[in-house]
């Protein structure tokens, strides 16, 4: 990926980060790579992420799959990490074949999914790397039950990975299904390009080995300052602009195929960085629409934000018909991508004008190795900015409180804490 | 719908809102109304949208639309305002009509839309209040060559919804299409429950009749005092908490059909109140995936956030086949409809407890005259919002600035300003 970062300057933008603000940031930012860099080298907790360029391995990914080749919908049951790099990554670069996601326990969703496929052509890939995560092993049981009842031989449609204890794993020595492990000390929402996000995007039809092509390539960028390295000048000047007050990060592709890869940003940034009252909270935004939905606000709005504008270099385009409808003449011998490039530099021209800080991601297209650079690039961004906040960026201990309250209800136990209560019916 | 402030008093929250803060406030909402009525009698441009459940003619739209009662797709050209209306109502509500909306001018989507429906079976619903959008414009252009290839008479496929003027009025009048009127007074996001919104609804088997009827029933709840209206303890509560501190909005349904609600939310929260400064930003989220993703920064993040947890009172269920797998026995007669319900309450609970502010709105369960209901209620919920901001909540003038530029670009005029530049390749 490539990184424009002058409109976050403060020369250009309030909040701004100073030119030589930057230079003293990057002392820090050479240290946070060496302790990076040590992570890696020892495959610690969560630093062993950024080694899946070099330690997954594509090709058990596809003797994996290859019996479910001829499947016509892939259907993921998991929820959150197991789910959201699969989804990106099929979002942005798959096929044809239907992809769906069970990461919701919404009964009537469930309901209207099942209804909508035919699950004699469907390979369900079970994901949970406890085993034993409720919502996930619940709507598993019901999409067994489904196939029971339309006399489908579940056994034979399922794959699943997962840890090397649960259920999951239980499941599988008993009925024999294919099974791939989660990788060694990679959290869920650093998991995208593993045995977690792989195998259905392979099912998809994505080039994977592309993919991790583009993520090594990234990898091999990472170097001890951050005006040499994409992913480390993203990760410093975000910490750089929270800092100064942009509390919010809006993150706006202009691409469709990249909605899904803003909501796997969004688990990666707030799961990671959002703790001991710190972290910025991410805003999914897609362009050009919500330039008729968010933009009024990131110009005339509070000066709590930054803007990260992400586009391609190249995209396959569609021209628009010529037309002797009035007004239309700027139109005339102009396409689609070129109408959106148009928005694209106009809107991050107008955020500088308002003084709204944006920075620039580009893409060459969306191929394999672009995306699969941008998903490493972004994670090893997050990493950088966990080392600069000074936070556990691999664990998520306030999701935890809920989990065991929500099973206790479910239990009968009633004994939530008491809060106060004021309706207005 | 029902409002549930309990969570966001002071008591219960950090920022919180006095009880006795809450009474004063109450004077202002009394004022606020006061204007709020007098602009609905004089029918004042922007409150004479909160008379639609009395103005709207659900006949005239039916008729409009029977025409295309046999089509298998319903595809909405539009963007904005235009869009977001009609898709929330049709993701809560629709049958199996298949609805898709060109909301977007990105060539791979907009290919990759016309490749996989039939237009000869497709009816196409064009949107735009001036009639000169230029997103929307391209879209319809290139949507009409694509059925004049495909050996469709795009003007027997085609009806419009516009204002008295412009190029989508002269096409209507040259080619005799099916045509409805924007309401006069009636800005794009408040739009919904208008000519804009419902025809689609209709054409997806949403009984619009009832979403006016519950419009109509929170319209009638509309009083003076925070205290006696859910739309205005909504609005009020989420100004106070703001004032406070609590710049994001979080907007959590518990409802997968209510996912574009939050979509729809965002625009008319971001464009009516992100001006002079001011305006909280709203955060689209969906329970409980997202407690897998954003539940982390909400309770240990920055205290600057409010979560809006929107949940059914009732609803379809399924149930979770019983299974011998072990530590589930929490499972054991739960249904898919119990398990969301315990997350809701335990995430409900496990922000209070970390002293994260939410506010809970209930809607009695996902059907037309609560979906009615909530829309309109957060429109009158937004309209109080923005008099106590003092904000002109009906305008958009911060997006004008990059519509002149993105214009100027396709005309070949690079003139737009300098702006620094920091490479990171």
């Amino acid at each position: 990926m490539h990184v424009d970062v002058g409109n976050a300057l403060s020369e250009a933008a309030t909040p701004g980060v100073p030119r030589d603000a930057l230079d003293r940031l990057d002392d820090r930012v050479a240290d946070a790579h060496r302790r990076i860099s040590e992570g890696m080298d020892a495959g610690e907790f969560g630093y062993a992420a950024l080694n899946l360029p070099e330690t997954v391995d594509a090709g058990e990914i596809r003797a994996a799959v290859e019996p479910f080749a001829d499947a016509d919908t892939v259907l993921t049951v998991g929820i959150g990490g197991s789910a959201l790099g699969a989804a990106a990554l099929c979002d942005a670069l798959g096929d044809d074949t239907r992809t769906e996601f069970l990461d919701n326990v919404d009964p009537a969703g469930v309901r209207d999914l099942l209804d909508g496929i035919d699950l004699s052509t469907t390979v369900m890939h079970v994901v949970s790397r406890s085993g034993t995560t409720a919502e996930t092993l619940a709507n598993f049981l019901v999409v067994r039950d489904a196939m029971q009842d339309a006399g489908v031989d579940w056994t034979e449609r399922t794959f699943v990975t997962t840890g090397p204890d649960g259920n999951l794993r239980d499941l599988a020595d008993a009925h024999d299904l294919p099974a791939l492990s989660v990788p060694d000390g990679v959290p869920g929402r650093f998991s995208a390009l593993s045995t977690v996000g792989l195998p259905v995007a392979a099912l998809a039809g994505v080039d994977i080995e592309g993919v991790v092509a583009g993520a090594r390539e990234e990898r091999d960028s990472l170097t001890g300052s951050l005006f040499d390295c994409p992913a480390y000048a993203y990760g410093a000047l975000a910490y750089a602009l929270d800092s100064r007050g942009a509390g919010v990060n809006a993150v706006m592709p202009y691409s469709e195929g990249l909605e899904t890869f803003a909501e796997w940003f969004a688990q990666l940034w707030a799961e990671s960085l959002g703790k001991d009252g710190l972290g910025q909270t991410p805003v999914r935004a897609l362009g050009a629409t919500d330039q008729h939905s968010q933009l009024q606000l990131y110009r005339a709005g509070p000066r709590d934000k930054m803007v990260s504008l992400v586009t391609l270099r190249d995209r396959p385009d569609v021209p628009i018909p010529s037309s002797d409808l009035d007004g239309l003449d700027y139109l005339d011998g102009a396409s689609l991508g070129s109408l959106l490039d148009a928005e694209f530099r106009a809107t991050e021209a107008s955020l500088a004008e308002s003084g709204c800080p944006s920075v620039r991601v580009e893409l060459d297209a969306l191929d394999p190795e672009s995306v699969g650079g941008l998903l490493y690039g972004m994670e090893a961004a997050c990493v950088l900015a966990g080392e600069l906040y000074g936070v556990e960026t691999f664990t998520q201990p306030a999701v935890e409180w809920g989990k065991t309250a929500a099973r206790g209800l479910l239990r009968g136990d009633e004994s939530l804490p008491e809060t106060p209560s004021l309706r207005v019916e």
